[in-house]
């Protein structure tokens, strides 16, 4: 099993400039498809919630002031009436707020329903995931975009936008009333005050940034290399190298446990310059006050009127803090949602580029299951060729090195073909350019049918398996074209699990129908997997060739190819990419002779000699795109 | 690839029963080895820090009564004074707190490595590493309760354990102040007042803990699915699986999104009991403090100090509900702890309870590179023999099936073998058993030399690398134990990564010891890895073979191996588990060629015809543990 790398780091910091504009529009079009939409309105409702809310706010935290009035005062019946409204306003505060929460809760699933569908949209048309994620170099792990980004994206938008458009007001209204008790003197102080201490936790911060992320670096790195040794215990177990592995981790861990100690030194100063800020904006709102009582302002007040005053005053000066507080909070909100914008604007963008420069070339209209033929597909043709490959040479998209040379070939039925050829002469990559992935740079390609369930078969090296139950496995990628079939399927299906060798792992599943929750990686070995993948071969294949065979309802929905003869059928070859590789000799042998017993035909990647019984012809890729086409003569 | 599952949930909530206890004095026996050792002062100076931490932070809280006090009275100098104090208080808490917070860290530090290093110990002992991930179910996933348990455990043990020790005092201080302005009333219906606050909180929490864990486990499976399409875009494009995925995608993210509604629905009900609670207990204090001053016991106050006493009682009240509040908190931090502590201690308990059942049987002995041999190893064999079995049964460790039933094989210096045989018949279990990994059921094993870098070596299908530079993977695992050598040792890695077709991998990497921050699994092709596995088994094998090779220092180092001849020097053999698999047979020829001509003895598992000829037996594995063993005739 190989072993992910770590994961990347984040790197640069998200730039908030004229694209993330472009991309943020973007992604709230997608939002907000109309001003009427429905989160149009939910976003709507959360703004009015949002804003009652500031109003109830202030009235409570009004509440300890009032009560210094009627305490001073020992006005008991006022204590009463206000007691009787401070619990009604509480209550009325906790709905307003937990309501608000609720709405922005609800407004993060739909937003994240609408993008997510969106773009599951564009990476699964046609087969834009297999060129994102094989062919592009340029965008990083798409589908944590689509899971993790999306979802992180809309549960911090969704956190932050009312705020952030309702603390303008908010912060007009507190400067305000802190005005009111304290003159111009309040408001300056604290916006000073609060000036100081964001530069000096900059400053602070600065060099704890760059720690962070090594730190981070570092801890991954020691994860990743206990993670290798889990994977590759028992290769680690025959070298021996227990010893050797041990002195590595340790030094990994050294070099981590060092890094954070120096983190620490440095955070030390940062927690001093948070901590004397935090406490000192406390005080601040008497100082504020002390000055005009002092001056004389408020000369008339009696002392329990005073300390009304002071109790309110404190209030405003510690809202209007903390109104400055989440401000800057938000500015770190807003950072990572332009990092989070910046990662799905360019996922979309790439997908949006695709898909256009693929619309002419076909790339897309597979969904039809439709025919399609190189325009050039002369009609004299014998209909039972499946390919036709003339003067093609192929390279690997990103490079200009030939991988292939002027290539031409014809695979008819009946003639199979055995591919054969070092590491790096690019067997995979014709049976790439004859799926459809990639494209030729010289030459034509002539398809008369495509790749999938009602086409031609691909079995790679590795398998293939999507989630689900067995069926599912066997019949993939039919399911949702098909609904479950009744006793007919199952006996087939049954029939080629049994042809496949694999007869016991039904019994294992408990069923073809048996909902189960692991994963197959995990629970079929190597050859398991090989042998299911034939089964899945034997399965979808259409089945004219033995006179023998049973005609299902699904066979019966077998496609007719042909050109202008509608009604004739034939069978359409398979292509095996070292699909028997983790099997022995006589389990490959017994496997392709039910396919050939099938009416199959091959084409086959391969190293073993004793594979070429089954084949008609021999394709011998070599150094520098040269090859050899040679008959392979029956015995 | 193959793909990692979801990760699994955590299940069943922790315990804090008697072996908590056990575990959890283990682990605080590692963390504090004496009372005099250094993590020992360390909490102990967090402990006085924390105490004068409260000192202070009771003082800074009465501040603001003061200046009730002195804004009140119009008392200019005693405002000045107690600005002055403020200020003197509230840096002295900054640095207080910042002082405790930077030992706290500290203290993570210093736990963590002691405790990383000591299951380090336990872990590369011998090869417990291979016991504990390949032989043992019972403990998942031991590289994170390395990695990431023990890092959690000790962050959130750091922070809560001086805490946790200081607030029976802080409760009871301030539960005494409270009484001394409001007599019992207000300890009283503080305490109700927060036990009918967690009661409710606890009541409204109940079936939010399932959906949660449901919902986490969706968002897991979510993201599952779209790694899988990610690493099998290739077959699912091959398949045209496009349409069906995107179904299945789809599906999962319905699934999701509906549970995320539903644990919303139910959190709504707990944002209004949290919401309300918290801002009820804030005007609590003032109706506590009402209730004297109404009943008249300080009616001799003026309205000044009233106010002074008012602000003094709303603070000790405050301060003990976020006591209260803080205990509750330290719950959840202790549960995790109490997880966190079963994770390590189920790591640390199998470690040991391996490691004492392996003392007898010699699986601890290898770090000392010595002979080591049957008891029973007759002295008159002769002395090129490197394995002999007896009758030797072999069965999977955790299954009672026979693999290989009564096998009886000597394998002796130039003679190399060919295990052949089907999946599952038991090629790698017979390597294993020779490479000490398990024990044979029945009959005797013996062997002459060890795995490892000085004895047999031993080459997987899926080549095992090390992070580090070129040089490193070819003489792995020896690095720690020979220094870097110079030119002598560079011509020869250069000679056998030439041999091994690798030539052109040195420009790659721009020398053998350059420092290289990729993954070797990524960034070199399936055939390139066993090739430069080839590299290493020619760079590590002793080299007594051809007359002509030089001897470098390194290979006077060479071991020598005799019973009594201790100048009787032999070739050992090399094992090679389907070492070839991702090669040509072309390849696979040159390779074992030069193996030859460097006169290795091989033992191979392979599927290939074409690899008999390099070997002078061969054993063929078949079903129900039978065996064949026949000489191969040289042609």
């Amino acid at each position: 099993m190989a072993v992910p790398g770590p994961a990347p780091g984040n790197g640069a910091r998200p730039k908030l400039d004229l694209q993330f504009l472009q991309r943020f529009l973007q992604i709230q079009k997608v939002l907000f498809p109309s001003w009427s939409s429905q989160n149009a309105l939910m976003f709507l409702t959360l703004l009015c919630l949002a804003l009652l809310e500031q109003l109830v706010i202030y009235q409570v935290g009004l509440i300890p002031s009032q009560y210094y009035g009627v305490l001073g005062n020992k006005d008991l019946d006022g204590f009463k009436t206000l007691t009787f409204l401070a619990v009604t306003l509480i209550v009325l505060n906790s709905m307003l707020k937990s309501f608000d929460q609720f709405t922005c809760n609800l407004l993060y699933v739909s937003w994240r329903k609408d993008l997510t569908k969106h773009l599951h949209r564009l990476y699964f048309r046609g087969r834009m995931y297999y060129t994102v994620n094989m062919l592009r170099d340029d965008i990083d792990n798409p589908d944590q975009r689509i899971s993790q980004d999306v979802e992180r994206f809309c549960r911090q938008l969704s956190s932050m936008a009312s705020q952030l458009i309702i603390s303008p007001f908010t912060l007009i209204y507190y400067t305000y009333q802190c005005f009111q008790s304290t003159g111009w003197l309040g408001p300056v102080s604290i916006f000073g005050y609060f000036i100081l201490g964001t530069m000096v936790n900059k400053m602070l911060m600065g060099p704890i940034v760059a720690k962070l992320v090594q730190q981070e670096k570092l801890e991954g790195d020691f994860r990743f290399k206990h993670m290798q040794i889990r994977v590759n215990a028992e290769a680690a177990a025959f070298f021996r190298a227990g010893h050797v592995e041990h002195m590595r981790t340790d030094r990994r861990l050294q070099r981590l446990l060092q890094t954070q100690r120096e983190l620490m030194s440095k955070e030390l100063w940062l927690y001093i310059g948070v901590n004397t800020f935090d406490y000192l904006g406390s005080i601040l709102s008497y100082v504020v006050i002390a000055i005009p009582i002092f001056s004389g302002i408020y000369g008339d007040l009696s002392p329990t009127e005073l300390s009304t005053l002071v109790s309110k005053n404190a209030f405003v000066c510690i809202y209007l803090i903390s109104c400055f507080t989440r401000l800057i909070d938000l500015s770190t909100t807003l950072s990572d949602v332009a990092g989070y914008t910046h990662r799905i604007g360019e996922l979309q963008d790439t997908l949006m580029d695709v898909s256009l420069k693929s619309q002419d070339s076909e790339i897309l209209d597979d969904s039809e299951w439709d025919l399609h033929r190189g325009p050039g597909w002369p009609t004299a043709e014998p209909t039972d060729t499946a390919f036709l490959l003339e003067r093609v040479s192929i390279s690997a998209p990103s490079s200009n090195k030939a991988l292939i040379k002027d290539l031409s070939l014809k695979i008819s039925q009946g003639q199979s073909l055995l591919i054969t050829g070092n590491t790096g002469t690019g067997k995979t990559s014709l049976l790439r350019v004859l799926g459809g992935l990639w494209t030729s740079t010289q030459g034509s390609v002539q398809m008369l049918t495509d790749f999938g369930p009602h086409g031609v078969l691909f079995l790679p090296q590795k398998p293939f398996f999507t989630d689900g139950t067995l069926r599912e496995q066997v019949i993939y990628p039919l399911k949702e074209i098909y609904p479950d079939s009744g006793s007919t399927d199952d006996e087939r299906i049954m029939r080629f699990l049994k042809l496949a060798g694999l007869s016991n792992l039904v019994a294992r599943t408990e069923g073809l129908d048996q909902q189960v929750d692991w994963n197959w990686y995990d629970i079929l070995s190597p050859g398991e997997m090989q042998r299911l993948s034939f089964a899945r071969l034997f399965y979808l294949q259409p089945k004219y060739a033995g006179p023998s065979q049973k005609v299902s309802g699904l066979e019966e929905k077998q496609r007719q190819v042909g050109t202008g003869h509608h009604l004739f059928s034939w069978i359409l070859p398979s292509v095996l990419d070292e699909a028997t590789s983790a099997l022995t000799e006589e389990v490959e042998s017994e496997l392709y002779r039910v396919g050939q017993q099938l009416g199959m035909t091959f084409i086959s990647v391969g190293h073993r000699r004793s594979l070429e019984k089954f084949h008609s012809w021999s394709l011998k890729l070599c150094e520098e795109g040269r090859w050899e086409l040679t008959r392979i003569k029956m015995e």
